[in-house]
């Protein structure tokens, strides 16, 4: 008998005693709104309210945890993609026929995230009878399809009947943000807003940097290509971004880097690379006293500030050549954050307006630089674990290795991080499960009581994401 | 129902099997005697024995972890500080008030160590009734204030209460040790000692370097402006603290460098230093060879050398100009061991005479370089898990890391390193149900035998310790 | 009581539910093959089939982890070490006051994987009926010392009776394999091969580089001093090992370094290392070239490629020189993989031909480095846990930082990698007990069903193994 169907308990502890107190803590926020205020979704979706095309492109192709690990055992890249479905021609199967190679390589996502958001999705989400497997895949993907026709699988019903009460998208600085706008006219009353994410204009080392800050200042009818100029065109763009319901800004960085320039330097600096005259160290050096300035705007207006350094991006440059960035394999390495972030936390770290959300994707900074940081700068919060590591092991690590130094009060609260649509509430729900399970720990062992872990599983579900990200309730 | 009072089996295991054997193993030991050999209580305490002023002032102004708290989560630091008690006037309330801010942010210390300490001193060692929280904190403050000011809450009598045989203060160099040599001559039985902290004189970093190595010189009566000289001043001061119970020297370096040069080079390093023409990298080399002269001396006077290589001190350098040292916020970095002391390890790292034990704010060293290190050199001893550390989880993840390579007889026995006076029994206690609870877990697993975990529970509890730390029993 | 006889259920998990199905999912593999396709045994043993002379130079004097531990509480090197029997005087009891030595340590050793070893070895392999220690350690020797005489101890009847279907031996590129071709003669059924470790021609920073890269010339026909001709010796070279069944090399590097030069770059480096001109790093850069080599030359023989990139050798160089390589301790330090493969993964890793197993002494770069690369790269497998961490606790680390990144699928099965010839089957044990446990954890708190969990310990014991290396079962 193989697991076609979440069993109720999946992911609480195994011990009974523990396990009847993860259940208790657990229902009391199952049903409870998923506030999502960190992912990847299309505001596209829920600007059109068009149908899912088929069970490929909505639940695989888009997730790519998925397209890696059937790489990683020898599938080619080239038999996972489909045509886009507009452009595709009458009669065309490549989905069905990728789909079959996912049945057959189902099992290699035991044992990981994936194959339990999977069967949420497949059979708690969408209804399917029986278990996926090489046998079953054209039958299931037939059902599926049909499911995905039908009015109740449309992304607006969806929204709801998953109980989303906000969810925001990423959008880059010069993004005009066509879909939003339609949606904040469309009268519908989900909210879907934007996040504010100018990497393409405060990494001088992204291709394009030059071109995107001139389109930013057409955009907001500044001259952006004076350092305050510049300025003023961030500060109106991101007021664009708030006017439309964003409450925060993301910045995805190579590394931790933060500066505190002298004006003077600073434009000087930004002269330089715009003229396209900067070494890697220059362009660096203003991404860091970018992401500083962009602390002082946050002081102002407001906005909530995200910061994740990366991996290494596409990490073999053929492949991202070939297939497109995303593709080439990101791989995380070890970060720095104590030194680098010291310079914007020497200026506004002890601020109480400002708001800084870390992420990491090196697990060693937990214990040894991110608790202390957070459990001592009034500004910063502990970002979910993230990317890899939004799995049961991964957030037992994170809770583990964070709570005793920054406690859970100066945790963030959990994002889903995805384009995955459907997989959503199985991801909200798994962080529940996870947290409801370590309390339950603390209470059968006696560190906590039962009232104050009432109190916090609240907190984890709702109130720490809430207060963080500045959404009302 | 809240936490207020804690569980007899608080932080044994849950299951059944196991908390059996974790609570039999615990009993053993739970009145076994303390010995602490690395703390920073103060020696006036007990060489004085007056009365503490108030719950404030006594339970949580000095403990760094929870101020640090409190301002991670927004409450100004101004607001936590209070007068010293003689200087200040009539009526001063200001501890009341910090007390009552530190009520309502209780809730900041669930899931932390300091948390089950503080519910320990405030519920077992002081007996307040009740729980705290905003609403009780006035009726708690008066009814602490009333406890501290009975006779068998003075140091001495709470000392003997906690059944502490060996207590070990910190204490500089140039350190008149003005309260122990008070101690040494007032009949009182209790073993108050000095440990041997040097930093001052063997880190050139350190501000005023020179004049406290002249001072040095004067205390010792040697000419310490010649390296020679203050090579047998060092011994002299060593030979004093020797004198007042010492058994061990304290090493606070912000790296674990160690060097091994000739005499002469040496001799002209610190000639170097002493004129101030040293650059960082001299400098550092200096305290490097430092550490080496300090093992020799270890040899020859039998004193216990313990490393802990550091934080970022005062991250935050605004803030530790205003509010002090200590203040500005420790961040812990990267460590190197294993090419770091090499110099040091290859020169005396065989000598049976010679112990040095290791700390670390980097967990990753633990597995890594720490346990090979003290699994095979015979001068080693891996540190209590420490700082930011010495909780439930860390104490967890050290035994787990560390045992499998090292094994139990190379770790060098519990430290509490703490200037909380009143969480000293907890913090014991603490360490004694995690031991008891891995031991357990071992023997309901069938990794050991009962008896060997009988036999294990005592080393763990007092014997590493005493034989680390050359503590008479 | 001590534990003087394994529990039938030792390292099974505490939680009775839990621990039913680990027990059944163990009982499944228990007696399945052993296939050792990493390890350190003697081909000598083999070949010649002679019975071990006794217990000390057969149980303990090979195993470093034995001897590291005795040394790092005081024991001499000099008092663990007996001469060559062959050479020994007639009425030698080096080896019985040696056994003594280690019988009265015998409890350093409580909570390591030494000791679960040990005691499979003396009381499952060898009957020995009562618990070793101080006062047993004479009649313990006299009795292994008997059984070891007795035809069912000599080293075919064990590699027999311990169900090794499949064994490799680590055999440098210039060893003559004169054992190994004794045995392919030799009719014993019993696959025992070779496995081609060629770093002292692979890397220039090995004493004897030169002379070695010649002696492959002569050995195999070829003019190695040209670059040409000395990769046309490492083809042939690779050849000979296969032909006596060899599946895999194996490089032990300093640091994961991989190049990609042009073939000129190549030569010129190569005749610069050879011409004893080269610094650090034109040694290294050829040495990093050479992993790409090896790579490409397993894409055409098919030999698996095992890379290890390693510790600090012989740390106390002094012990090292006086007590000869591989006792001067060993220490791990902290290592990239991200950034030093990517030459070879960009040049061969998609390759569906290639196989390159990784194993670490960096544990942090499980989940930060190593699962994302192997749950990405075709080529690439997770190795076993290593060294130090083929313990429980390590084991279990492994499985919870890699496989919700990697799956199972990518990693590459267990490796005793031992030379500790009788404590194979108590390796191979634990890690199927371990195994057994994860997946029984799994089960308990339905991450995976039963079903599932039957196929993957299956895959865990004797699947991966064989497909990673190429192993016919």
């Amino acid at each position: 008998m193989t697991n076609t169907h979440l069993h109720p308990d999946y992911l609480l502890p195994a011990d009974s005693r523990t396990r009847a107190i993860a259940r208790s803590l657990y229902e009391q926020v199952r049903e409870a709104p998923i506030y999502s205020p960190h992912g990847h979704c299309e505001p596209a979706w829920f600007a059109d309210n068009e149908a899912f095309t088929d069970p490929y492109r909505v639940l695989v192709e888009p997730d790519h945890y998925l397209i890696r690990m059937m790489v990683s055992q020898g599938v080619p890249f080239g038999d996972l993609r489909c045509p886009d479905p507009a452009g595709g021609e009458a009669g065309d199967d490549s989905a069905r026929k990728a789909w079959r190679i996912f049945a057959r390589n189902y099992r290699l996502f035991l044992g990981t995230p994936s194959r339990l958001w999977l069967e949420h999705a497949l059979h708690e989400v969408l209804r399917l009878p029986e278990a996926l497997d090489e046998g079953s895949a054209d039958a299931a993907f037939d059902f599926l399809a049909g499911q995905l026709a039908k009015p109740e699988y449309r992304p607006r019903a969806l929204f709801e009947q998953f109980g989303v009460e906000f969810l925001a998208t990423t959008d880059f600085a010069c993004d005009p943000l066509a879909h939003h706008l339609v949606l904040a006219e469309s009268g519908w009353p989900g909210r879907v807003v934007p996040t504010f994410r100018p990497d393409d204009v405060t990494d001088p080392a992204k291709p394009g940097f030059q071109d995107n800050v001139l389109r930013l200042g057409d955009m907001t009818g500044e001259d952006a290509s004076s350092w305050s100029g510049f300025l003023r065109a961030l500060k109106a763009r991101r007021r664009a971004f708030i006017e439309l319901g964003a409450t925060a800004t993301d910045h995805g960085v190579e590394d931790a880097a933060t500066a505190d320039l002298e004006a003077g330097e600073a434009a000087a600096l930004f002269g330089k690379c715009m003229a396209r005259k900067a070494d890697a160290e220059a362009s660096r050096l203003l991404r860091a006293q970018l992401m500083t300035e962009m602390a002082r705007m946050s002081l102002d207006d407001g906005m909530v500030m995200q910061l994740h350094p990366g991996p290494i991006r596409d990490h073999h440059r053929g492949l991202a050549q070939r297939y497109g960035a995303n593709i080439g394999f990101d791989i995380p390495v070890p970060t720095d954050y104590a030194r680098a972030l010291r310079p914007l936390l020497e200026r506004y770290g002890t601020e109480k307006g400002l708001t800084l959300v870390l992420y990491t994707l090196d697990e060693t900074a937990y214990g040894r630089e991110l608790a202390p940081l957070a459990g001592a700068y009034p500004c910063l919060r502990l970002g979910a674990p993230w990317w890899f590591f939004d799995s049961p092991e991964g957030m037992i690590r994170f809770r583990e290795q964070t709570t005793e130094t920054a406690g859970i009060f100066n945790t963030a609260g959990f994002v889903d991080d995805t384009r995955a649509f459907f997989s959503i509430p199985a991801r909200h729900d798994m962080a529940r499960r996870i947290d409801a399970r370590m309390l339950a720990q603390w209470v059968a062992e006696h560190r906590i009581g039962e009232g104050d872990a009432r109190m916090l599983i609240d907190e984890l579900a709702c109130g720490r994401v809430c207060d963080t990200f500045r959404i009302s309730r």
